[in-house]
C-alpha cells in the first residue's frame, strides 16, 4: 500500500507540501510542542498547514493531523476534508488515522514511518501503522510514503536531544 | 483480553458507570447528536460523563471519547485522566482508543463490540477492535466488555430506525 521512498513515483507538488509540513514541524517545536506538522491539500486547491499543539493547550489530542481536521472543519467547512490528501511529517497514529477517515481524507502520505518514530522518539507509542489501522474500513484511503524521510527525521532527532 | 458478557465478573460500579454511559448516548441522540456516551471514573473517584456531540459542533472527531478526554483535561485538569477507567456504550474506534491511550487510561470497558456497532449502525466503520489498535502499545490497557450491550444497542437501534 505504501509507495516507498522512490522520489520519482512522487510529484513536484506533494513534495512541495511534505516540505510544508515539515516546517510546521520545526515551528511546533519552536512553540514547545512536539514535533510534527501536516498539510491538508483539498480537491479544490486550497491548502492549510497545522502543528502539533498538545503541549500549549493542554490536549492530549493535539497532535498535527486531528489539530488539521478541526482547523480545516472550522475556517473552510467540513466538506473540504472529503477527497483531500493529507501530507504528514510523521506517519499517523490510529487517533489521527481515525480522525483523517471520519474527515473523509482520501489520501495520506507520511514522511517518517511508525517505525521510525517508535526507535527515535523515545516516548509513548501505539503499534499499528496507518495501513493496519484502516485496512478493512468501509471506505479505502491511499497511504503512501515514506516522502522526505531523512528531513523529518533530522527534525525529530534533534527534537529528542536537544 | 475482554471479559465478556458474564455480569458476575463486573462490579456495581461497572454497571452504575456504564448506565451512566448508555443514559449520554440517549442524550446525544435527543440534542441531534450520533447515540454514543462515556463515563469517566478517576482513580481519585471523580467521575465525568460525556457524549457524542459531532453533529452540534461539526467537528468529526467529537466522538464520545475524545469530548470525554478534551472535557476531563480541561475540567479536571490532565491528571484525572491518568490510570482512569472509561466506560464507553459503543467500543471505542480506533481514533478513539488511541486519545485514550495518549491521555493515560488504564481500562477500559465497552457495551456494544465493534461487530455489533459495525452491523447495526449502517455508517462507515473501522474494522480494527480497541484490543486490536492497543495492541503492542508501550504501556497496555486492559480492555472489557460487552456489558450491558443489549441496553445500549437498542439505543442504537432505535436511533438508525428513527
Amino acid at each position: 500500500m505504501t509507495k516507498g521512498q522512490d522520489m520519482s513515483t512522487y510529484s513536484e507538488q506533494d513534495i512541495e507540501y511534505m516540505h510544508q509540513a515539515i516546517e510546521a514541524s520545526r515551528q511546533a517545536v519552536a512553540a514547545g510542542d512536539f514535533p510534527y506538522g501536516a498539510t491538508l491539500l483539498a480537491t479544490d486547491g486550497r491548502v492549510h498547514v497545522a502543528r502539533n499543539n498538545q503541549v500549549t493547550t493542554g490536549d492530549c489530542t493535539g497532535h498535527a493531523e486531528v489539530a488539521l481536521v478541526r482547523e480545516v472543519a472550522q475556517k473552510l467547512g467540513p466538506d473540504a476534508l472529503i477527497g483531500a490528501t493529507v501530507y504528514a511529517s510523521g506517519e499517523p497514529c490510529a487517533m489521527c488515522s481515525g480522525a483523517m477517515f471520519w474527515a473523509g481524507v482520501s489520501r495520506i502520505v507520511f514522511a517518517m514511518p511508525t517505525s521510525v518514530i517508535n526507535a527515535v522518539g523515545g516516548a509513548p507509542y501505539l503499534q499499528p501503522t496507518t495501513a493496519e489501522v484502516l485496512a478493512g474500513a468501509s471506505r479505502q484511503i491511499a497511504v503512501e510514503g515514506p516522502l522526505l524521510q531523512d528531513e523529518a527525521t533530522q527534525v525529530l532527532r534533534e527534537f529528542v536531544t536537544r
